[in-house]
């Protein structure tokens, strides 16, 4: 038993509350410590509810000794990104529009967690309304880096990241429309799940895009996730695109070897023109596989490029259509970044959208037979390493703009074809910033990259470095 | 026993064809005979295959004195809307685009038709990719009404309708995306059913609008109408909107009495502004009803014009996407009239698209409320009778666009919240032009329109007319 319960994994410490070898009292307590030394450097909490969590974790312990158990999860604090609906709860969405928005109803992936017995810690900072990939904020400002203060979390799960890398929370929900949990786990040295679109149900989370959106984990290890999506998976009678698909044993998948599995690496577009940190990772990651006995094969996929710009002209219509009453009745509220992205979608056309829309099945299917070889693709997150907070202010820095670009260069294909992807924390710059990889699945199939990310993790401590309080 | 099985419903017919009263032989031959008297005079038909009809028909014969019924439309010959495609058969789909377009797989529906026993009689005309709702078609002519040379069918379903009304066919598939099938039934006096959004597959139907388009048989009756749905309906691998609701027994929901379904006639729109013959119609109708012992309630519905504009922006929309190519690439192989919908469809913003769409959960649950006291409610196809088809061509007359405008007014709105309808025959105007009222039923309950359907033929004979050779 480590000193430090909040340093556990969420599987560890679920297990240690069930056994009560801790109770949910400490195991809170050790997560307000460390929000308390951290928050104030990071800016990852929306809000602390250091009291409710307190007498919540005193009724878990109570009920545990009464009835055993609730579930996988009885007694763990977790914080979520604050999009996730709770009735009678504030979710901002990381805006102004919707600072004091009290929620009617829960959302289903929340409600779930809930009935395994979590507890509420308070809520966790995002991009305004889930819209931006570096951890900008222009209402809440930026969330920092648990690795170093002044660089990006990556977003729009930002304060998942940079919650779950400092140990303040066992893991978060995230959702990844365009890359938005695969970039902070990668920044922040966490990693993070983005599922196969309609694996979860959306219900009671904002809507950014209802064509990309999807509701994933963000924690320390793959079974971390694995335990989480087990949890989450399957139909739900709110949301009509939630999936009927049979919801297998994720954690289980966990345990498994890869022997003989393939992965693939692509023969171009992500491993062109990365920073030379990332392409030394990449190398070390495969190697790593390679001796976990892994196939490693090269794998030709059809252009990407043309991938990321359907997905971002589905994106931002869907995103301004949601937005279309608001920006008429509040601009002044919006932040300017997030104004102008939804604005200029107001030009595309309906056809075009449509025709981004409908090309996704024969892009799907151009990918699958092109992957028809491997059990998994391999490629980083990100090109580049992460970069300041300053240099990616798009109201600062002239080339802000080309540096977001490149940021979301890797993580936007996977979610136009609505793949499952798992970042894993993969190594670190010589200046001690986390680099990741991603994982990139078959539909449906998140127990393989599952297995993949287990595998690499029992063979590395990437995932299990905990940075110093600066 | 008729002495012209063409004359026959499609119930019975198929029945003394399993009872081997008539053979397939015969009764193909009869149709066949009043194609060839009938079709100079209407152009109904688009490909007429008398050799092979007659072939299949004889093997339907044999097949049935080695084997019994196939299944319940053995050996019985029908022609559909030159839009359901069927391997190694031209589907013009109305167009010059598609003139010698060879499909390479076979429509769901018209495959569970086949499967059912039923053969190929030909192929029947319709407007130019089922974009217009009158009958007229630029490339093959206009299709004329069974019942007065020179007038209007309705369309898109233009030779569905005629040949239906001509008897020429027993039945024919039609598609109603914005009142394809209940007007060419309105204006033919057939019987025709819209079916909810998602009742029928839509696999390998040409496609004009998929948030709108349905699937639906156009026939003598109500009970030929409800035989055809329980064949068709039900969920395919091949259209993921085809809904897994349980299909109910609809023949057998033609047989009960309407004692006690209350049946609501809106307050306006629909009782405003019609031509008079077709408000004397209405009263007649409603009375029969009554009589029949239905309860004619008042409602009151939301604004229709709404339903209709949202209808006609998402249509056109998405019937853009899907020939945006040919647009660039074969301008001048459209119909003028048609060129021009689907061009000025190429200004809508994706933004204004997705909230045509996106309202359509609101407005339905609008309805849903206002018709939550009656089984079902009743309107006018249309508010005018039949117009000509000189008065209502685009490319002619000048108030046409008008006439046009005013034909769609009333089935709009049925196909925007996706509910099913029925059309009826309900008399007659004093020229002898048949007029129509559709049953506006709720979600996935086409059995109880179905039901007072039938009710009002088993107690009036207009169904059962038939139109002299001119």
């Amino acid at each position: 038993m480590t000193t430090e319960p909040a340093l556990m994994t969420l599987t560890d410490v679920a297990k240690a509350i069930a056994d009560k070898k801790l109770s949910s009292v400490e195991v809170t307590r050790s997560c307000l410590h460390r929000i308390a030394q951290w928050q104030p450097k990071l800016n990852a909490f929306m809000a602390i509810e250091s009291e409710p969590a307190l007498k919540a974790a005193a009724e878990a312990d109570a009920d545990l000794a009464k009835d055993g158990p609730k579930g996988p999860l009885h007694g763990v604090p977790l914080a979520h990104k604050d999009m996730y609906y709770e009735a009678g709860h504030v979710s901002t969405c990381g805006s102004l529009i919707r600072r004091d928005f009290v929620a009617t109803t829960t959302s289903t992936a929340l409600q779930r967690l809930k009935d395994a017995g979590a507890i509420r810690l308070g809520t966790l900072q995002m991009a305004e309304f889930a819209y931006g990939p570096t951890g900008h904020n222009a209402h809440y400002g930026a969330v920092h880096n648990p690795w170093k203060l002044g660089y990006v979390t990556g977003g729009s799960s930002s304060g998942s990241g940079s919650a779950v890398g400092a140990r303040l929370t066992f893991a978060a929900l995230g959702s990844d429309t365009g890359g938005s949990i695969r970039m902070p786990a990668n920044f922040c040295g966490v990693t993070g799940l983005k599922v196969t679109w309609g694996r979860v149900s959306r219900a009671g989370a904002m809507p950014l895009s209802q064509s990309l959106d999807t509701v994933g984990p963000l924690a320390q290890t793959a079974e971390d996730c694995a335990l989480l999506l087990g949890l989450m998976a399957g139909p739900d009678p709110e949301d009509p695109t939630a999936s009927h698909a049979p919801v297998p044993d994720y954690v289980g998948a966990t345990q498994a070897s890869i022997k003989g599995l393939r992965i693939g690496v692509p023969k171009a577009f992500y491993v062109d023109d990365l920073d030379p940190e990332v392409a030394r990772c990449l190398d070390a990651t495969i190697a790593v596989l390679k001796t976990e006995g892994a196939d490693i094969v090269q794998v030709e996929l059809p252009d990407q490029r043309q991938l990321t710009a359907a997905c971002q002209l589905v994106l931002a219509v869907e995103a301004a259509a949601f937005h279309k009453r608001w920006m008429i009745e509040r601009p002044q509220d919006y932040g300017p970044q997030v104004l102008m992205r939804l604005q200029n979608a107001l030009a595309v056309s309906g056809v075009s959208y449509l025709e981004a829309l409908r090309w996704r099945g024969a892009a799907l299917a151009a990918h699958v037979t092109a992957t028809s070889g491997v059990d998994a693709v391999i490629a980083p997150v990100s090109p580049l390493v992460t970069p300041s907070i300053g240099e990616s202010d798009v109201g600062g820095a002239p080339g802000a703009e080309a540096v977001i670009q490149r940021i979301t260069r890797f993580t936007r294909p996977v979610n136009y074809l609505g793949l499952p992807s798992l970042a894993i924390p993969t190594g670190f710059t010589a200046t001690g910033l986390p680099v990741g990889m991603q994982l990139i699945g078959r539909s449906f199939d998140e127990a393989t990259i599952l297995t993949i990310g287990a595998a690499f993790q029992r063979a590395t401590d990437f995932h299990a470095r905990v940075p110093t309080l600066p």
